[in-house]
């Protein structure tokens, strides 16, 4: 299945690797990159009223750089997580549980 | 199971939700906020040798900042793609296969 | 005088000489740390309203963030323009020079 | 004097205000506008070696692209500033004066 996280940061790093971009491919490198490419998403929204920016998707050319730059930063933070051995959904999944501790729900359920 | 996106992005949905945080997460904060989260990560890196980037996680504070930065970066990012209706793992394979058409392999296999 | 952009840049080059800084110096990383600062500054700003984001120097801890930043974003900036041999003040008025050809005041005076 | 920092912002006031972009220029997004472009920045440098990073200079092409983006950086840095009220030589000669009592020489002089 082509949708599957993992899946999709194999093909990353065998596209890096066919093309002998490791080198490159140094951590601080793909921190940097992924920290630019955040910024690319960012750029998109920078003049918008945040009213302006909930509708963004209804422009087509917007809603393609939208959809462009959020794959940059998910490629670049899967390359990144490659290289050190990290996974993503289970820093992920650790970060969520220490949250629900540190902000507890303010209207508990009766 | 704890490690599936779709299930993490609905859990910070829901953890947002019963915070009332809603109405600061419009897609342009959201973006905001996933700028500065990968700036932080890059923060950890910014006066490290190449070398010294590649053996960070031997080091357990800062292998523990860079799995919490990584978590805060892709928290953003499913949340950002959660209120535009963006499926980031769909983007991200669209991407890869128009970047396959964009940089051909150097050395086709024979 | 204290508050020349040259004199302030010839204290901070002899103060990072003082401490043997300038190995991590290099115009990479300073382009790193400053743009890690310019996303500090942002920071302050990401969950508020247009309307917030204007009245923010009237509460004394974000009006002393605010300025402790715009001091980290310019000592980075006028540190890789002094590795690089850049002048900050040049190159804007360039650029100044250009941006009037390219965007046309669009109301002449008569 | 072209090249005197207050004059330039002074020029960026005239010239947005003549624009009508006062309406855009909140602090919130010229902090914004202010991290894309240091970004921009940062993304002459993401693949350089450190070494390579200090003969950026000697590559027209790239000399040109630094010099541009430093002037970007400054001019969102003056204009967040005047939007605010805040004086960004003062901001940084008492940061200065802050970072010399934090961080004392470590070879006092004989």
């Amino acid at each position: 299945m082509t949708d599957d996280l993992y899946a999709l940061q194999r093909r990353l790093a065998e596209f890096a690797a066919a093309r002998d971009w490791q080198p490159y491919h140094t951590p601080k490198n793909l921190a940097a990159a992924l920290s630019v490419e955040a910024s690319e998403l960012l750029e998109v929204f920078q003049w918008l009223t945040p009213e302006e920016s909930a509708r963004v998707m209804e422009d087509a050319d917007l809603a393609g750089r939208v959809e462009d730059e959020v794959a940059d930063v998910l490629a670049y933070l899967l390359q990144f997580c490659g290289v050190l051995g990290v996974d993503p959904l289970r820093a992920l999944a650790a970060k969520i549980g220490r949250n629900e501790q540190r902000f507890p729900r303010p209207h508990p359920q009766g």
